[in-house]
């Protein structure tokens, strides 16, 4: 089996041991298939600018790494059994050119170039799917804009709100999510490539051309630093997920509250819903619930990828292979989250008129102090005369709700945030990034 | 005692509880004092321009907001005992005209503008200070630039560094937390004044022009996203507190192992030193351990934040007043072991000659094999040439180190980090903002 | 300053690092100060036991010793300026007898054994502290078994629940988190003294006999893993203090939700709650807000020591001297969370005659199938039958609630959890212990 | 495919909900197969005993239960495509008596009796591993307990410690951990059984039979109380597995810096180690870096948990059902770690005569000092009087090492742990639990 090791001299290695050590790494490596033959990509055609590659030999090898490519992208690329992890399949697939493609790198900085590019195409991914899932809050904030609905602090009932405020608040915290991934999106997009194993190279490599070839916005220009941008990088990612399943989490509790018997403000289909082996009766809203729990365990992530990083020199350890195990699946969940949101939330059942109810009768005594102060009275006179109201059972609602200023019940802001998502997706820095990898993979 | 509580309506609040929910709010509020009178004082001109508050009226109001000012940064202003909070603080010290400033405000988009308006100055300190710190890391590189050092993987002696190199990594690494800070700046710096509890306001606000007033990027337009930026500007913050932890953690903990009697790469004077109370040969490096330490309990911060506001339904909830408890300490936390650094840096002593030992022996073998490829060997191959003339003890180094790519042992790439430091300097968002607020408290 | 060093060859120590390493050891230890001469004292008689401290030195220091527990009883004792931790100022406070008590010792061990002994106290004050919650609880269960409440599952409406049941959760909870406290007793109460920096002494030493004076279990033979029984015996209390932050929270969630509008099954007495400073109608209940805000941030106490402690060799690190820090105001925090529970338990008013409400109407669905099983339908059959006459709007709830099995709604084990709490303190650890060290300190 | 769904009343579940909210459940629900037929087949030989169930119905139910039973340690036992858990595919094996043994039970407490069953178990395999580790701790000392190794505190060269003295300190630790869990086991040995969905049942269970039955050294006498102990059950298990976790990271720490060059304290046989991909004279401890950052991540288990259970009301939540998803892993997890270091340990190569390196000279300066303290010279003199003689370059090494008090160097203690390690195997209370156990499933 150890054939297939790159830095194999001969010897064997314990069987036990190598399957411990390489754990999950030939299933999660296919993710990076890839990009790591992107990666290569513009490493080799540096090399041959450079003349370290001639002239000669560089043709073959970029068919060969165009070939791979086209088999990732087909869906037909797999980690043999008894292969060690995805560079060494790809040095394998290339054949006897396979070695070239090593040269002045490490398998260091290789998977450090790897998690970048993929890193950046996560990003991407997550801000497409923020902003659509902000623009459906938008609309369905919209549809419901004048339903009331009891605003609550102190999960004590406060003051009027809406449907359509509550709608807009995730429309909005979803795209400021956005903002965020494109505000980290130039610190995560440095190119680590040059730095091999943490200690640079004799050869004399040309890390200002990789940097460009790849689309990368910088360098991190010291190689020890760049090296252990490795936990920093996935820290920074998942402290990402985690402002995310914040918004998400928030939602998750809000529904499962406002759709219970006590509260019956939404509803869910029953077809959304689970039931009970010995109530009858319940319609459970179980897949609020789990997101509502998997979000914890995502905002969990950061802490979990801190003590893995934590108390470590500078320079690799293996250590930071298993972020790989922690970080990878939770953009998969991420994703599963706020797919499930944009699926159930266009069926939820608004309930109309909850506001009347009596148990909601003080939400107005705001906008009775304010009516008083607008008549010159100061504001502490006109707070002391209402509560004496209220506590006498003598408190009158105001007649009217006029609420105009940006955001409020009567002004709800929706096209100033649908302004920003329409900016967001115009200023995405994927779409530059595009352009370059075509002209990467060009023949 | 109750007299001087907002919301009083003449009933007593119990003594016992009253002590617990104050908890440490009036010592944590003195920070909060200036910004504080900032977001008043843009509250009531803006007002005062809508007319809510009338022109007669206003000069008062805004003379004794700057009087108080004076007050607090002349050191003076002090929460009085039995006074909850900052904002109660300043309306009794307006006297008569206090509770005109909480027109169309609650307490709650009171101290939210308050904790944005600090944590911009916060952030402004923090990068200036990586700022210094970066450019001292990179001086004291410059200086030891050719003194070798090994360079570890694995915690295994792996290839050549150098002092230059490591010292390089952290103004590098201090560098781009630089960058992160700023990155994040317009995240936070949004306003969410008009937000009032988190249902918005009767009152016509202009909150267009408070964002103008008081140097905001933008606003959070909807209210109850507003209010729930409590709990995700803390996030966001201690996060950024984590990622700066992560580089003194990892120098912290270079330190240790590089000062002690196995590495004698560095040493600490014997002033920065503490001893045993049983062994009399010890100079044992506490600063760093406790460097360590904290560094650690900072990385936790986000953890705690995350506790704190999970499984929360959106609105107000009174556990936000935690937040303060728990981040306000870490900002000063981390500043101190920035100076810390700052200080001991320029006192270590490195040593020379440490590559010449003979365990040290086996640093070149990757050099050793790219001068092999350079001949026209195949790397796999030359590898395992180098690699059995180990095994039989054969290893000749190569005769010379020449490394020159950026980043790299001859090239450290000090100038270009510089570069980097000018433009952040140059960029920092809070120049401007300091223009708008001094426009703001002009007469 | 240094004069005051134990450790101190006559060489100045910086005094910016001093400060920084010193912390907030000086306030921190005074907390020891009673638990430091209880081992000193058992430390030399132990030694003069051995002959290693002759009969005509012991009267003097043991004199001595006790002198200063009779001061810290009176309160009357402080760790002067400039005089690092507890154990210095005990040894200065010896006079020239002082030095004699260290034979055979060092810091390391000493604080080992001083927090030893202190975690016992503590376990004991919150053993205590438990069962007289759990009590009251009982009592007020007890006074409410008969006033029906739902009860949730999925946070729906599920099945007929009462005040006596869910009072007596709480009182079970709490009994059983004092069990934890005593099965972990024993793991915590093992001796450290003896294993000096970390590697044991070269005096011949008696550490069953300090053992026995101490009324420790057991000793940690071996010294290596007694020093690093520092961080695992903080971990282990912090899981204790998270375990019983768990049901805290739990409690003040329940509290919060069961006295909005929206539930009313309880209220607080308005001195028990607080005002908003715009909305005259709000009684918050803030006082369990924080009290969850707070049980979260104990809950996060095991992850805050988890970091500090991992990745670190074998042999003490000053990085524990945090442990100290986050640790013991963790202790105050919880005592204080349970004597506030405990003060405004009896002044809760519950809400009778809730479950009549319509949206009840279904608590009763499971008593219905259980009917039908009781008649001889299979349960499967019965559950189909319920829940189409559910469908269909005629359901009809059965006439009586009998639930007669130990702990349900009609026999609610009241007097079982009162047995094992008479149980518990019957078999305090404690109660032994406190007898062996009034031998310790008698002359 | 909702046929199987043992609350369908005939209405479609959406598709895509039903994916997400089983989850991993019918994976994980497999390894609780056992002990789910274990459990149903105490309670209804209960609800026989007390009349429930007929004499005529009783003995067919059990024999379809046994034959599952069979059928899952002959691993033949699937949890069918379509169905939802392994409460659903036992009735469904079961045939038309399936429906019985659901009478007076939820899947609320079917699943808390099977994990309190399953809990059992894992702490009995983790007593006997630990109990087994620790012995073979023991062996390995006692064959090195005369190679003296430096011992260091603050990563600084400290006093004489030995190979003997270190491995001792594992085998105490591993064995101090399966004492906690012996403490615990009885927290966690309680029987929830009765509670049903968390309120109780209207049938006259008798939850003491079910308590003996099974083996259960008490009850969870509250159903509320019972139910939430999902969450506190699985926070608790997981503290436990952090304490492994925290030995186990210490132990790898250790290794890595041991076997590095600069260190040379133990050397891994090339068999256990792997190379570079660049650097041909590698030997990387890969296998201890993964154990480290295994036990980093295993430690921050209890806060994953701690996420998911904290802010919820009392009452049963979908969101425990992820309790199973993180906990189950981790139980294997630390097996497989402590089942690695087993593997590894014997195959270690110790290094001897470390200590006469120059860089050692200091080792003794404690045992110098206690010489002259034995000699007469009070403790502060004599370490003034070493302290000096360092200085001065003279110091002179005692002629002799000589440690005897229990744990020292030259006591180190090994029977009387191995005397605790009998106690532990023949105190394990599984033993007596699977007496009843037996009898509970014979015919």
């Amino acid at each position: 089996m150890s054939k297939a090791k790159l830095w194999s001299k001969g010897m064997a290695i314990d069987e036990k041991i190598e399957q411990f050590t390489i754990g999950k790494d030939r299933e999660l490596d296919v993710e990076l298939a890839k990009v790591d033959v992107l990666g290569s990509l513009a490493h080799v055609q540096m090399l041959n600018e450079e003349g370290i590659i001639s002239d000669e030999e560089f043709p073959a090898i970029k068919k060969g790494l165009l070939a791979i490519l086209d088999a990732v992208n087909a869906g037909d690329f797999t980690i043999n059994e008894g292969v060690e992890d995805v560079h060494s399949q790809v040095e394998l697939l290339l054949g006897k050119e396979g070695g070239r493609i090593h040269t002045g790198r490490s398998r260091n900085d290789q998977v450090l170039v790897d998690l970048k590019l993929f890193y950046r195409v996560k990003l991407d991914e997550l801000i497409k799917k923020l902003i659509s899932l902000s623009g459906l809050f938008l609309e369905i904030a919209d549809k419901n804009k004048d339903t009331l609905m009891p605003g609550y602090t102190h999960t004590q009932v406060a003051m009027t709100s809406s449907f359509g405020m509550w709608f807009t608040a995730f429309a909005e915290a979803f795209k400021e999510d956005a903002e965020y991934l494109m505000a980290i999106f130039p610190i995560i997009n440095k190119n680590p490539l040059g730095s091999a194993a943490g200690y640079g190279s004799s050869f004399p490599l040309n890390r200002t051309r990789t940097t460009e070839l790849l689309g990368f916005e910088s360098m991190h220009v010291n190689p020890i630093n760049a090296q252990y941008g490795r936990g920093k990088s996935e820290l920074i990612m998942s402290q990402a997920l985690a402002n995310i399943s914040l918004n998400i989490n928030k939602l998750a509790t809000d529904m499962i509250l406002y759709s219970n018997e006590n509260y019956r403000f939404l509803s869910l289909p029953s077809a959304l819903t689970t039931g009970s082996s010995i109530m009858p009766h319940k319609k459970n809203p179980d897949v609020f619930e789990l997101i509502r729990a998997y979000s914890n365990s995502l905002m969990n992530l950061p802490s979990q990828i801190t003590m893995i990083v934590s108390n470590l020199t500078t320079g690799y350890h293996r250590d930071f292979q298993l972020l790989k195990e922690y970080l990878f699946p939770a953009f998969n969940k991420v994703s599963e989250l706020l797919d499930l949101i944009e699926y159930t939330l266009p069926r939820l059942k608004i309930t109309e008129h909850i506001v009347e109810d009596e148990k909601y009768a003080y939400l107005l005594t705001v906008d009775a102090v304010n009516e008083l102060v607008k008549k010159g009275i100061p504001f502490r006179d006109a707070y002391l005369q209402v509560g004496k109201s209220i506590e006498k059972g003598q408190f009158q609602k105001p007649s009217k709700l006029e609420h105009t200023h940006e955001g409020s019940l009567g002004n709800l802001g929706i096209s100033a945030i649908k302004d920003d998502l329409e900016k967001l997706t115009k200023n995405n820095p994927y779409r530059k990034i595009e352009d370059i990898l075509s002209k990467l993979i060009s023949d």
